[in-house]
């Protein structure tokens, strides 16, 4: 069990919701936790990354601290979505008892701060980054998570939703060429719904930044599809330029 | 000087931004604040409607009860949109001062999370429920705020216009028939800029949820403009009927 030796603000703590993307499949990184139960015996389950702050911390500051410190990521965009302050969100037994015993502290109310980031977990070095007790768990078997973690999951997985409908985020964890079914897997696999074909195409294909190579996946079965290729530069300059109306 | 006389969290506030809408101009509604200077006469500035949350209090009811008590405003929905938790948010000597004789507790840090929301000033009912120490300051003179209240009032306007731009929250703020002139006028009051009249139109036009009534303005000097309603309805179908990408 960890123990923490620093002073800490034990009234205000940070935790990350880190998405990760493989195999069109949405993950979510999570710490295992050592407890004993009320039988004595040792169990375990799962929690975000997140800690406490320090007296003088500031809150992004400490978000990314604490994920190095936990995972090994490093250099991770994490936002800020929200501040969870229910004053019954550390209220259950076993947590009590995890804080007591890491802390060394009597601890009563916690309002965390969170943020989220989505990252490709196939880069290798981000894969390898990744702790001994840190695990990237399918989005759709997380439940039971410590604290109020399931609800701090839920919500950061809205933000991340909502950010992909207006803003291209998706396409850093696509290679560089891509074609336009893998696009659609990736907003399929975020989304955790399936997308009309015909529909997903004649809308992605209006965004000028998205710009067609004069090339076609080779050695494959089936008719080879084109490749496409994020144009940053337009993106931008459109967006700043042509304010739009998009609800 | 008002003096709190019951339990607080002092490591936890909650501050509203309370944008209001009035002939075309944005506006803040601000607290008058009285403080001793260095030579000990009395002097004012302004802040948010804000508090620190009581032990047990939820964020979101503790952020609806300060409008209250400060204000006298009551159901608006207020929506969170960030915690401010800067070590040095609170360390001016005049803000230090104030927080002591307020509370009668030497207060150290205090990370705060922020609420904004949009009302029309106008309606009558709200506009005399404003108390006497609250003010409604037109957005471009706020400045020199207490605390970090100008970074806060900051990021509740570009959230303000980022939602603008996905939501149709604006009709709200107009009467239930208006003009596209009208509504172009408050989406300039709200986003900071002139829009391109023609633009704005077409843009405008092609949402199917605004809906050309068969009437015209009348007794107006220049030709008369048609009017419009929103369909709220209609939006709600089209919205979750058809997943959209609007980036």
């Amino acid at each position: 069990m960890e123990q923490v030796h620093r002073e800490i603000n034990p009234h205000i703590s940070v935790d990350c919701v880190i998405f990760g993307f493989s195999k069109n499949r949405l993950k979510v990184l999570l710490i295992e936790r050592t407890y004993r139960n009320e039988q004595g015996s040792e169990e375990k389950d799962f929690k975000l990354p997140g800690d406490f702050i320090a007296p003088e911390e500031d809150l992004d500051r400490a978000a990314c601290r604490t994920l190095e410190e936990l995972t090994g990521l490093t250099d991770i965009f994490l936002k800020q979505f929200g501040v969870f302050g229910d004053p019954d969100r550390i209220k259950k037994t076993i947590d009590l008892k995890w804080l007591r015993a890491t802390t060394g502290t009597e601890i009563k109310r916690v309002v965390t701060a969170a943020y989220y980031a989505l990252i490709n977990i196939s880069e290798s070095k981000r894969e390898f980054a990744v702790k001994n007790n840190a695990y990237w768990m399918d989005l759709e078997r997380v439940r039971n998570l410590a604290f109020d973690h399931d609800r701090i999951v839920r919500e950061g997985l809205r933000h991340l939703q909502h950010t992909l409908r207006f803003e291209p985020i998706g396409f850093e964890l696509l290679p560089e060429r891509f074609t336009i079914r893998e696009l659609q897997s990736l907003y399929e696999g975020i989304l955790g719904c399936t997308l009309d074909n015909r529909n997903f195409r004649k809308k992605i294909l209006r965004s000028d930044y998205l710009v067609q190579l004069n090339e076609k996946q080779q050695g494959v079965a089936h008719k080879p599809a084109r490749f496409y290729q994020f144009d940053q530069e337009i993106y931008e300059k459109n967006r700043s330029e042509n304010y739009t109306f998009n609800f």
